[in-house]
């Protein structure tokens, strides 16, 4: 059944909430808790009842409805609110949302959740001043252990990785100018692994170059 | 149609690879990449021949077979690897692989992609040495970046965050151990909750505890 379709949208009370997040899952949820750990009120958004009813059994508030629609947004404190958190699984909604906050809020400070880099580029089209890729960080966590377990030092791996970061946030940037030429989008991150391997390599050559502690 | 389904797995050529990666979406990738641009050797394996052919059309090489097939193991040289990182996305698939690899490769140093908390749990259960909350981190760092747009310092978001996990970390240790009872597993959540606000508001009370660069 699709018991959840017949469901009405909850009417919010508050609009105390200088932070909106819209979308309350896995991902949405750690922000809202680490917020409530800060007592930073905010007011979550979520599509799926499912989600709600699971969260107000721990104790947490947090209101069930669509935040691409104008009318839930201004129930949720748009206008008074200074930070949108774009936190929506789906990649369509996310878009649609970024979209009529981008219009009609456009003095909220509005941070994104994005599935992937095809994602992310559309909602740089947008002008969405952070957006963070949804399993990046922790994937470059993971790429860290296991260059720990093959027994480099912790300090060695971090530097690795954050290296990495860098060269890969830039070439973000590099591929997003040439989003949509197919070609020029494979000659660019080809020739960004390429780049990185070689940055790399010149470190193998040279152990003790001047990066050491300050 | 489902043409996938009745494309044969790809023969695996070379086994020079240290570590083996299990699912190549863009989790596996990213490891992969991190891996290649400090030229460590590593053997992929998805079942998803669309991943595949994207990758090859980047230059990388990785092969096309359900990684929970005790002879793709074999074939992938599970026997003479050193690490494996399981970074597939379907929670089944992924603790299928984790028992055969835990049972049949007991010297490999398995690292793995958890969805959430219950897949979490029980690659816990089978003592899975690493385990990464596949959006736990990038969560962390938008609520870091919330913090931070809302006036505080990089470094005091920074450091609620660090404080945050270390705490989130403890909790899903105890939650954990009373994962089958779910009330106790409420009442742990909750209480964790309140734990950590009594941390915040210790602070709050203290701002300029011993706690200050070295």
């Amino acid at each position: 059944g699709r018991a959840q379709d017949t469901r009405e949208y909850d009417a919010i009370e508050s609009q105390a909430g200088q932070v909106i997040i819209a979308g309350f899952g896995r991902f949405g949820q750690i922000v809202g808790r680490v917020l409530r750990a800060r007592r930073i009120g905010f007011t979550a958004l979520d599509a799926n009842p499912g989600n709600i009813d699971f969260i107000r059994r721990f104790g947490s508030v947090v209101y069930y409805g669509d935040a691409s629609r104008l009318d839930m947004l201004r129930a949720a404190g748009a206008e008074s609110a200074r930070v949108f958190v774009l936190a929506i699984d789906d990649v369509d909604a996310s878009l649609r949302t970024a979209e009529i906050v981008r219009t009609q809020f456009p003095h909220l400070h509005l941070l994104a959740r994005a599935r992937n880099r095809q994602h992310a580029f559309r909602l740089m089209e947008m002008g969405v001043q952070v957006i963070v890729r949804e399993t990046y960080a922790s994937s470059l966590e993971l790429a860290q252990s296991v260059i720990e377990a093959l027994g480099e030092s912790r300090a060695a791996a971090r530097s690795t990785v954050a290296r990495f970061r860098d060269h890969d946030e830039e070439t973000l940037q590099r591929q997003f100018e040439v989003r949509d030429d197919d070609s020029k989008l494979i000659a660019t991150t080809t020739e960004a692994a390429r780049q990185l391997e070689t940055l790399f390599e010149a470190d193998a050559r040279e152990p003790a170059s001047g990066s050491g502690p300050g």
